[in-house]
């Protein structure tokens, strides 16, 4: 096995990340293997905020000393007290001949300094090995540290010519049950998932992610007023909904949800009466969510995209059409091609029937 | 080499055949090849309507004496006399030991004959092998020899919500320049593109393949009352252009066109005073054209769509979002999801940041 490059090892050590997909918040994914002589003598991941970070549970897995061998980690390693001591000391003390860093940590309080104190101790540091991809899956955990907002994806179904329901309003179903087990998938990697009122009167839906093993996210409803029923099956199962308002929903109303332990968040209106999205967001991020999946319906949707809040698109794209209906997203005020929301598409995926087109969104700038 | 699969062959015939794609109409794509003792001792396709079908070309290629050899046939040897004498009697001529054929031919005036006569001069016949491809590369064929009509492929770009053009109608670009070369492509493998006269009164496009080599096909323009001008491209460069009109055309519309040699087909009014499609296409038909792209616009499409007249669907899938616009399809009477209209996605194709979705569409019984 000598001779493997460090790239190989450092795949190994994103695979070992990835696996804790979803579970981490708001803390990033992390991946650590400690080699010597071509052999992994120690590996581990992070597996929950306030446990271990990787490079402890890999200096933990050892079965010989590291001192001398080369270290490989996904992320810069910290280098203040967070919620456990700083990684870059317990890394120094163990005496590797080498580490090797994916990438650096965005994280203000990080930022470049982990990566300084290694090389000031005397230790061979290489940044940047896989950086693309080991960037990649802390997308959600980058903009968190950055912005204090969570990472908001917007996920729709609708048939290749962009309907989500007929004109007489049926949508059932546009997606195949391949592609909705991966829409429950995608529920229980994020924080939250978050629908309009219309989505609940109209569906009725759980928001659960019962298709699938995994936590159930907090499921938010954004009901300006509070019209929404205390039956709907999204207060009526155990699982946790936060409902948002705005100060003109009736008192009455929120001591119907109170009485029933259900949370009512009070935010500003916007211009038009509604929830004001930006508002949403900053209070999801003080209460540590990370990561948020809009879900629709189209108001929804539109309102996010109008105000330019969303990072990741999913359109679930089932092979069928059916002419004038509802559009899956409305009115933007682009007037010019040229001004269309930009995207890269970053993956394609083949569920049952369908496609499943995973995006991001360009920045506003190069748009 | 000895030991190589009969698939091996087909596959070596097929690509032949492919080879020759968009230019043998009305016949089909045919590649044949011939094995001696795991050495292939001619090959050869067809190559051009009225020239030497598949299997004489391979014949005349053949580096020795057939007898004795495997024949490897795409497609089921014609049995009677057409243009050419019938191939079933070469092939028998020159004594091979087995023939290999990878699909029957659905012309009724073959259709398992040449088959049947290959098996009582006594040749080991072997049918279907790589059917579903063998039949794949002639799909064009195989709608033609069986109905009269065109193989009808509709294609146009929109943005991920299926949008054509802003509200304010500015479509300059939704695709990508690579996907503009693909389009042209495609239009170099058709018999004949067809558009509606709002597109030519829009864009006035020329209609050509500029940006590939291959033969610019005919251009057909639906203008029930021939409203266009003249002046527009697609009349004034060296290509041919037909002219579709109903017979409320004014007479001195039809002269000037006449004057300036542009062919006006008369066609029967549907109940909405337009050209009827499906008069069109037996027109077409009968001229031998046996494979026409409609490139739109909206009405056009939304047209061929509610008739269930298309067999094929190509979308070049623009990763952007423009909410409200000009969309892709119109009314199309569908008042269930259940009732779209079904397709099978064929292929995903990427052309610089472009998808293109290649899919045929579902028989109605199953939609």
């Amino acid at each position: 096995m000598i001779g493997l490059t460090d790239e190989y090892y450092m795949r190994r050590a994103l695979r070992l990340a990835r696996k804790r997909a979803g579970k981490t918040s708001p803390n990033p994914l992390v991946g650590a293997v400690i080699v010597r002589e071509g052999t992994i003598i120690g590996e581990g991941c992070h597996h929950r905020c306030g446990e271990n970070h990787a490079e402890i549970n890999a200096i933990e897995s050892a079965t010989e000393t590291v001192a001398g061998a080369t270290f490989y980690i996904t992320l810069e390693p910290c280098s203040h007290h967070g919620r456990t001591p700083p990684c870059v000391d317990a890394v120094i003390a163990c005496r590797p001949d080498r580490v090797v860093v994916g990438t650096t940590d965005p994280n203000p309080l990080v930022s470049g300094k982990g990566i300084e104190i290694l090389r000031q101790s005397g230790i061979e540091t290489r940044v940047g090995v896989l950086e693309e991809a080991c960037r990649e899956i802390n997308e959600v955990f980058f903009k968190y540290i950055l912005t204090g907002l969570p990472y908001v994806t917007l996920k729709f179904a609708q048939t290749l010519d962009g309907r989500i329901a007929t004109a007489s309003g049926d949508s059932r179903w546009i997606s195949s049950n391949p592609s909705r087990k991966y829409a429950h998938r995608l529920r229980s990697l994020h924080d939250a998932i978050l629908v309009g009122a219309d989505t609940v009167l109209k569906d009725d839906p759980e928001l659960t992610c019962r298709l699938v093993r995994g936590k159930n996210p907090l499921r938010i409803v954004c009901d300006s007023r509070l019209r929404l029923p205390l039956s709907a099956r999204v207060f009526s199962d155990g699982g946790k909904t936060l409902l948002v308002a705005t100060r003109r929903a009736a008192a009455e109303r929120r001591r119907a949800f109170a009485e029933r332990g259900i949370e009512v968040l009070e935010i500003a209106e916007d211009r038009a009466g509604r929830v004001d999205l930006r508002e949403i967001l900053r209070a999801l991020g003080k209460r540590e969510i990370s990561s948020l999946l809009v879900e629709g319906g189209a108001a929804v949707i539109t309102a996010f995209l109008k105000e330019n809040l969303a990072d990741r698109l999913l359109v679930v794209l089932s092979p069928k059409i059916v002419g004038a209906g509802v559009n899956s997203v409305g009115e933007l005020g682009v007037r010019r091609m040229d001004d269309a929301l930009g995207l890269s598409l970053r993956r394609i995926i083949r569920r049952g029937d369908d496609l499943i087109l995973d995006a991001r969104f360009n920045p506003p700038a190069s748009r």
